[in-house]
């Protein structure tokens, strides 16, 4: 590649992902360890057979139909003028960056927060800012507003519940964010439907807020992760300037298509989330019995240590058969919450380890 | 939009795109007119259903099967290494700038060439420059190679067959821009199916140009447009150099699950190519005899002209329902050759209108 003329910023980067390893306990990347219900398979089945035919000709260029099922699965009021689509939140956040930062314009994040923002950012030109969380990865509304002011970026991205810590932010950060910014503040709610009770999502913050943006995914609740499916809500000119920014055609006629089955079986998809809650709730409980520090957690996954060598622990764990993620979060490790079963194989790989 | 802080340049722009009209004959966006056969649709079908039980899961990051099938479909000794794929050729382009092109980098076409060029440029914060053809939309290697010699860019695009033109490039240009250009070359092949016979495409040229991309879709000669499969051949250091912007998990496992598919059944849905070819050299020959102007065409289109007022053509057009293509071409139109049927609408409706 040496040869080549790339651009010098990414010289020397390695590709981004988890490393796709054929494992038989999986809980790296906080997908839904359910398969899709035999119900939902068949109004997949039958929603892409229905367009399969018709597959010649180009997709929706503005996937109407499907905005309007994600805004009426959303309620707040929001209609298909409010939301918008693309190919998993990544894109979605892509498009934002290409409308609103870009080339001399600046994104911040409080980190340790989901790695792809910094990676989006350089691939839009958009410069980084990596503001910082409390000790307990916290974040007060008097921490968030000052690092704000004092960089005064473009963009602000919110993530919550965040990952790769877990716990949700009290929205008196969002608004007090949101009225300090003089720019866009993007709120990832990827894992928003794994709040622990009486956590409120940011939709509730959108009235008023012409710069808010909250962006969702069906990777993780939906289960829906190989489909591919990213969504955010906001006022509808943040959609109108996204629209100046998406490739035409972006989102195919199958996804378009199989996403609009699986929110109309949202019920029976949805149904795994609580149970994958008491995954969750469980690998907390016991990792802290284990007299590990382990952060709350309001998302499918937990993050725990600390860690000496959080690598040789991860390591440790995979030769036992169970892949979680070392986020490269110095003396951390994040587990994905799946089914019982997987819940097991890692919590006795764990205290083999321990 | 006005009171949110977009970037200058996409103020006071409207979203790309064809108006999406429910008109009975359309022919403006060059689609497939032939729906895929019944054993084309089973084969999906089939490769869907194999793959809705296990969508919890992210699909292969790096699509390597669909690589393998897009390199086995493309010949000219290529493999997995050589090839990548996304959604939609736009995509890939795309990827293509952000990789080689960005911030501080310019990218020169040829105009009139494909109207996205510019914009995926724009999206990019890549400065395009608008080289030229020559008075019948040709280009010499001499003309080429001049311009490039003037404006030195980062990347060149080259289109052949052309849209809106039709024409296909002779291979002598791209080596002639291959040998003088410092920067990335993409020749962008989307009708490549459809040239007329003796015309070779530019994957011949690879072997030996490191800097050079082929860059195809199934949008048009597998009537896959609604499955937005784009794809590149290229050195692998290029697939390298993508893989390092590339969104992660881009791709869809259903995208790449019928892309696949149809790739198995190549002849079946190939064969509607000479169907198409046949159309397009009637409406060649037929505007001709009408007396207008019309170019060559290699693809599934047809550039003819000229007119004094090209906007009330179309609009005459359209009030007789048929749908074509006003591509901002001062005195031409393009039409999509489909099939027989809407050939007779077309030409009826064109002889009325003159």
């Amino acid at each position: 590649m040496s040869a080549l003329p790339l651009r010098p910023e990414l010289v020397g980067l390695k590709p981004y992902g988890a490393p796709q390893l054929d494992v038989a306990v999986r809980l790296n990347t906080n997908e839904n360890s359910y398969p899709p219900p035999e119900p939902v398979v068949a109004a997949m089945e039958k929603a892409l057979s229905g367009v399969l035919r018709e597959l010649n000709r180009y997709p929706d260029r503005d996937a109407v139909a499907l905005r309007e099922d994600l805004a009426a699965y959303l309620g707040h009021g929001l209609t298909v003028a409010n939301t918008w689509a693309a190919n998993g939140s990544n894109e979605v956040q892509q498009q934002l960056l290409q409308a609103f930062g870009g080339p001399g314009r600046t994104a911040l994040g409080f980190t340790p927060s989901y790695s792809m923002h910094p990676l989006l950012c350089a691939g839009t030109g958009t410069e980084w800012i990596a503001a910082r969380r409390g000790a307990d990865f916290d974040l007060t509304p008097q921490d968030a507003v000052a690092q704000v002011r004092e960089h005064d970026p473009d963009l602000v991205f919110l993530c919550s519940p965040n990952n790769p810590t877990g716990t949700a932010l009290p929205l008196d950060v969002v608004r007090a964010v949101a009225a300090e910014a003089r720019g866009m503040v993007i709120v990832d709610e990827a894992y928003a439907e794994f709040a622990r009770p009486g956590v409120p999502s940011a939709l509730s913050v959108l009235p008023g807020h012409e710069r808010l943006v909250v962006t969702r995914t069906m990777s993780k609740a939906f289960g829906f992760a190989g489909g591919r499916l990213g969504y955010l809500a906001a006022d509808p000119a943040v959609v109108d300037a996204v629209l100046l920014v998406r490739l035409p055609y972006h989102l195919s006629m199958l996804t378009q298509a199989a996403a609009r089955a699986a929110l109309g079986q949202a019920a029976a998809l949805l149904s795994t989330v609580d149970a994958i809650k008491a995954q969750r709730d469980r690998i907390v409980a016991e990792l802290r019995a284990m007299g590990l520090t382990v952060a709350d957690s309001d998302a499918n996954f937990v993050l725990f240590g600390r860690f000496d060598d959080q690598a040789a622990v991860w390591k440790a764990l995979l030769d036992k058969g169970v892949l979680i993620r070392d986020v490269g979060l110095a003396g951390w490790l994040r587990v994905t919450a799946g089914d019982p079963r997987e819940t097991d194989a890692f919590l006795t790989a764990m205290r083999e380890v321990l």
